[in-house]
């Protein structure tokens, strides 16, 4: 055992290599703007026009990722649990989100939202105004960030 | 033991007790823009006006912080490190960074800048030019996010 022997910069570079980002040395990495692609919001879990733009994966070192998603006017996710939760900051424009029981609440750029794990909820924009939000979505030791339900009704919706 | 008997609510409400976000029922919770104050980078970490805009504590579920932070022209924060990593998302202006030993690089919105943990770094704006970032700063078991070195000289600067 040389372990009381290794710098700390190697014993960084072994934490990292057990980690989800690189097997690469520690460094700082730059992913400029146009280098990671846009992603369409699944027709099975939205209604609308939804936009993911990924920002960074969760990692070993912080169990969340993060990404801008963008809703069209009217657009919605559908109903859905976070397993260890969702921080949500919106960006832009006008959105609404629910929690499974209670009013349907607005929500206007500097608004953050906190969804607790396993609490129900949808979010969306407002029926004539786009929205866009950077969520941090926390993730369980598998990896796992969220668990889809059934779509919003346009009912539910509307009301 | 009527552990068996609990319903899934009352297990969520168990864990978020143990929590760092609050003893309260878990739902979800809406900080509505303006109900968090600003606050001024300390003179002893930061060069020049940086103001920090919190926008979420680091919990039990996701063990990372998030704020924005506005450095104006010329302004940057001194050396530091991040035990468990850092994640910076440009929103607006353009800024500067630097990890220890490497060139300056320019970063502009949509940028994304991970700082993996022990690595150490800064960041600020361009001389002429104010940036705002979001970060997400994962903190350790203890609440650790940060250690703090020495300033950035004017002459690291600009380089």
């Amino acid at each position: 055992m040389k372990a009381a022997g290794l710098k700390t910069g190697m014993i960084t570079v072994m934490l990292m290599a057990a980690g989800a980002v690189s097997a690469e040395p520690a460094q700082q990495q730059i992913r400029h703007a146009g280098s990671q692609a846009s992603v369409a919001g699944p027709e099975k879990l939205f209604s609308g026009a939804a936009r993911i733009d990924p920002l960074f994966p969760g990692t070993d070192q912080i169990n969340a990722s993060g990404a801008y998603v963008t809703f069209e006017p009217g657009a919605r996710s559908a109903w859905h649990t976070h397993p260890k939760g969702q921080h949500i900051i919106v960006t832009h424009g006008v959105g609404l989100t629910q929690e499974w029981g209670k009013p349907i609440e607005q929500i206007k750029p500097g608004d953050v939202v906190w969804c607790p794990p396993g609490v129900k909820h949808w979010h969306g924009a407002a029926p004539n105004t786009a929205m866009t939000h950077l969520v941090v979505t926390g993730q369980d030791e598998e990896g796992n960030n969220v668990t889809w339900m059934e779509k919003v009704s346009d009912e539910q919706y509307s009301q």
